[in-house]
């Protein structure tokens, strides 16, 4: 199948928002072995999406729509669909009913343009929309599949999950199993982490290998295809092991963990609490942690020490030490750590001293950053320097907190 | 001008990022009154790029190209259209030497294929990167304008706006100028908003009103055009404030203005001191603060009471309070602001404190939330029921707590 996704409406086209639809299809389509090979936006217009619409045809035999399933006027997906392939709109009994059901539940008085959210393509094949009014559908007209989704991510994941892609899966028949791995890595650059792993990039057939870097990290998308899953992991398993014994120390998780995750769950495992403060991440780090649920079993809490004022009569940071050293000094970044811990009474003191910049501080640059980690034996502390902006200082500054924490902790 | 964005890059079409370069253009086109009818995504396979950029001649004459501009051979934009053009590449020595100088200052090896990055089209006008290494490049064939930019944002975007946009507003031979004013809103909804100034939208011609809702505010976009560029801001001031006679009190900034950086302005202007007691938002309104440069003047800093403990040994929320009313309550907030404001030496003290999610607490449902805000005259609470997930909930305290201290501050 080669598989093209065209998004319609013109707050795209406008720049008001990002195609994040075309990006989760993408993923979508990779894990289950359909290759995309355009994306195409278009407006809220019938003659421009005809057209790109025979654009596509021409070149693909899966075209997904999201967007224009809508009761407005603007609204003009399937309309544009039923007069190419000569097919009329049909109501949808259950998809009418849903669509009551919600308008009575809500006490909202319905308008007559509702009712069009109902219709289907005559002889399609209806896909729930269990999160919002338009239902989508599937047809497939002389050999090519006709897929519509509705815009709002919302609506259109949890249908694609649950309706769209089992349809495609039963579509190919493919007996072929797919799985996919990331493997995530901290503290080590990609062009590095590649030239570790060159010999297996270049041997890649199955399971395939893509890097990716982002955010400071890096990471690798191990996809195995075979008849049968358990052998499918098979390969990546043996695959994962190879990489390891070679980059191990950079590695700290899978697929969708964070370092803020893996600490909180291994905090967890050790039943240790912890307690932070945070002089240039200004917040940045608690927020991260207690952004998961259940946080608050391990997370005690802590300090944000913007100011020195703050250091000394709070964390009872000497007088002397940030006249003499500094605030940003390792001996500040030792104090903080194991004041903060007894202040709060837990396990663990971490805490973030720097510049994060615009201007220097104290003579010291932009990027001079300290990092103290207290535990009952005794204290460590980290210096790093760091490039890059405020924002991506006090970020990577975080996620090198937790990286040390957790070998520290392992 | 009819444009049409290609943005080419295989990691697109395996939706490992989202095409947030089309985002950005579409505004920035959008902007200087450019209509932008298609993006395009397409791999990183000349065949199909060459497909595309056919289909793009037919209806385009603008095609803006983002990404395949690296030394590798997966990047081949500018050999494609070279090929497609019968143009060859030519050394551009600025570039060539911009290339050598970074090397050599970097201390890095040079590899042969960066010379490659040095090459742009016969006749084109050359886009200086100031950011990579990559230069852009434009060039009118036959009545449609090529333009390559490179696909990294942070430097397609500086490139764009110091070079591309000059040339093509030169190109258009305009002497229309386009206005565009950002008015946000908070407190408010789109439908609401909207519904109170029905009039101006249905009546809206010159300047144009754009309503978009994100992340719990509304914004209204206002185009003006005119031949003068003061008669087009005149427009949009005229406009401004008969909308604002409506719904001031929603109305916090303009722009890239955020509730956050409006409150440090506020705070500045009256140079008064914050600080900041967080349970339920675990950090984020200090770290959305000192997010912004030179926070550290007025955001003394502040305490992450995440347990009760926290609140009772370092904030002095006494036991009984926690153990009647709890620490969601108007009490707490009310305390939790008293003290973290006596505790930093600081002018305002404000507080969070309630329900994220996913689990009641305290037999109170998840959304509950009390802001308390402190001043030397006395204390104000703010109790709040709102809907959402774990982050929307703690975000929109967050901003709650901005809106309702920039209302006691004004």
């Amino acid at each position: 199948m080669k598989a093209e996704l065209i998004a319609v409406g013109s707050e795209l086209l406008l720049g008001q928002i990002a195609n994040t639809n075309a990006q989760f299809l993408s993923q979508q389509l990779a894990e289950i072995g359909i290759d995309v090979y355009y994306h195409t936006v278009v407006g809220d217009n019938p003659q421009r999406l005809t057209h790109a619409i025979e654009v596509a045809k021409q070149r693909s035999n899966l075209i997904i729509f999201t967007g224009g399933l809508g009761p407005t006027k603007d609204d003009l997906t399937k309309e544009t669909i039923a007069n190419m392939l000569n097919k009329s709109l049909v109501l949808d009994e259950e998809a009418w009913r849903s669509i009551c059901d919600y308008f009575s539940k809500t006490k909202r008085p319905m308008s007559p343009n509702n009712r069009k959210q109902a219709l289907v393509l005559e002889g399609s094949y209806v896909l729930k929309n269990e999160h919002g009014m338009a239902p989508g559908m599937a047809i497939t007209v002389d050999h090519i599949t006709y897929m519509l989704l509705p815009g709002p991510p919302k609506e259109m994941q949890p249908m694609f999950i649950k309706y769209g892609r089992p349809f495609l899966l039963q579509k190919r028949h493919v007996r072929e199993k797919i799985v996919s791995r990331v493997l995530r890595f901290f503290h080590i650059g990609e062009s590095q982490l590649e030239a570790e792993i060159e010999d297996f990039i270049d041997a890649q057939t199955n399971p395939t290998i893509a890097p990716l870097a982002s955010d400071g990290e890096v990471t690798l998308r191990l996809t195995a295809k075979h008849e049968r899953e358990e052998e499918a992991k098979r390969l990546i398993d043996e695959l994962e092991q190879n990489i390891l014994a070679r980059v191990r120390p950079y590695f700290y998780g899978y697929n969708d963990d964070t370092l803020f995750s893996k600490l909180l769950a291994t905090l967890k495992e050790n039943n240790q609490t912890l307690a932070v403060a945070e002089s240039l991440t200004g917040g940045l780090f608690l927020e991260e942690m207690t952004a998961l649920p259940t946080a608050s079993t391990v997370i005690a809490g802590g300090v944000v020490c913007y100011t020195n004022e703050i250091k000394e009569n709070v964390l009872h940071v000497p007088k002397e030490i940030l006249q003499t050293e500094g605030a940003v000094s390792e001996r500040c970044a030792q104090l903080m750590a194991e004041n903060v811990r007894k202040l709060c009474g837990s396990d663990i003191g971490i805490s973030f001293t720097g510049v994060a910049g615009p201007n220097e501080l104290e003579g010291k640059p932009v990027g001079t950053v300290w990092i103290g980690i207290a535990i009952e034996q005794g204290t460590k502390t980290f210096g790093l320097t760091l490039s890059g902006g405020r924002r991506a200082i006090r970020m990577r500054t975080a996620k090198y907190g937790c990286y040390y924490l957790l070998q520290l902790l392992h």
